[in-house]
């Protein structure tokens, strides 16, 4: 009954570089294939039909033998990203990983919402702003938020909100966001315009201006319960993959 | 009875650039004194006698009336930071703020333990390694936290602890306190030696070289319950004051 899942990478321990769990030691997999075509979408190796030959159909046992091989054994945080992690049937890696002590967490848009949500230990739901030239399906991102909190007693999930803000319309998107899940935490990250294929020549002082921008954007609207963060791993190393 | 606080700064709101609340907006209290000398303090300007000239003797009303003109009487996070706040009397500023709906967050070496620290919301202790040539003095850290754990039944509080990173020896005294703390999250910081009166000739690829040594070091030992950041601000602004 073992279903696959499609990989485009395993790489690892590194540090989480964005969000609720930034600067957390993390085994990335990172899944193929996503239902998005974000305008500014970073890797979209994971994402293309045409990069499929790239990536591998691997069991849960395989990817998690990888996991544990990356860590040394050692249980730590393994991170699901993309691509859309959502469209992979990733419950049966959750729970044998679980068996061994290892957490999960999740990033996705919010576009696919599966009933193993319930499963994880954070999951964030980061959905697209203008920018992205996609469109948002709300009653979609709030079932994930349903599937989400439908947790076992002896299970406890954190659920947090992440958005990718590149100008005006994408701030105006995120407070909205924020009005319809007050009870969530918001993480507003600062977006890098960098095409991924230039990782050398990256937009460093662009991606600081934006960040200073996003600051003072927030302040002036008062905004003080969100929580404003750049990539660091943009910042660190740059676009390079497998770090 | 209103006794004075030594304040050095009062600035912000803008985003906290470190530990376990990087990316908050928060308004930094600045005090001026440190019971400490480390040799690479980037905030000498708030801990040497020869400064007190630019310090100002505030009350609690006093900095608090600066602090909500600053935050537009919208509450938030107030980080009381220094030199080293735990010399100063703070709890009347504590007291004032909350029944406004601010909150109090402090950092501080944990060489000096005060009844109110029970009063906060968040206390980052941050005992100086090696590197720093201070002689942590463990019974005082003790007695921070135990009376920061004295809380009130309706007050919760959040401890962390945070060490400063610069080398192997330091890298040792931080696993060793986290062997004696393991109940209360870590954060490592890659530390900066570039002298604070150097703010635009910052050594930036110094800060990321020890930053990826760290993340390297720290995943190679396994130690992934740890959370390792760089000080955000250093590396959007270098050591511009007052950002
Ligand atoms: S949802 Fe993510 S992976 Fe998919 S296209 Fe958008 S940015 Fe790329
Ligand atoms: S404890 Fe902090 S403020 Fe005091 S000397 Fe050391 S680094 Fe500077």
């Amino acid at each position: 009954h073992t279903r696959t899942v499609m990989v485009s990478e395993i790489f690892g321990p590194t540090i989480q570089g964005e969000g609720a769990l930034i600067g957390k030691p993390t085994v990335f997999v990172r899944t193929g294939g996503c239902d998005y075509r974000c305008s500014w979408c970073d890797s979209l190796y994971a994402v293309l039909p045409e990069h499929k030959g790239e990536w591998q159909a691997m069991d849960s046992a395989q990817i998690f033998a990888e996991v544990r091989r990356l860590s040394g054994d050692t249980p730590l945080l393994v991170t699901l990203s993309g691509g859309n992690p959502a469209i992979q049937p990733l419950e049966e890696l959750i729970e044998l990983g679980h068996q061994y002590g290892y957490t999960f967490a999740i990033e996705t848009q919010g576009s696919v919402a599966q009933p193993w949500f319930a499963m994880l230990d954070y999951l964030t739901l980061s959905p697209k702003p203008p920018s992205s030239k996609q469109v948002t399906r709300w009653e979609r991102l709030e079932r994930c938020i349903v599937n989400a909190t439908n947790t076992q007693p002896n299970h406890e999930i954190q659920i947090c909100l992440k958005i990718v803000i590149f100008n005006e319309e994408d701030y105006a998107y995120a407070r909205y966001v924020a009005e319809q899940y007050p009870a969530f935490p918001m993480y507003l990250q600062a977006g890098n315009h960098t095409p991924p294929q230039t990782a050398d020549k990256i937009d460093i002082s662009g991606i600081l201006d934006r960040m200073d921008w996003l600051i003072q954007r927030t302040i002036a609207d008062h905004w003080y319960g969100v929580t404003v963060l750049p990539q660091l791993h943009t910042l660190l190393w740059g676009n390079k993959r497998g770090v």
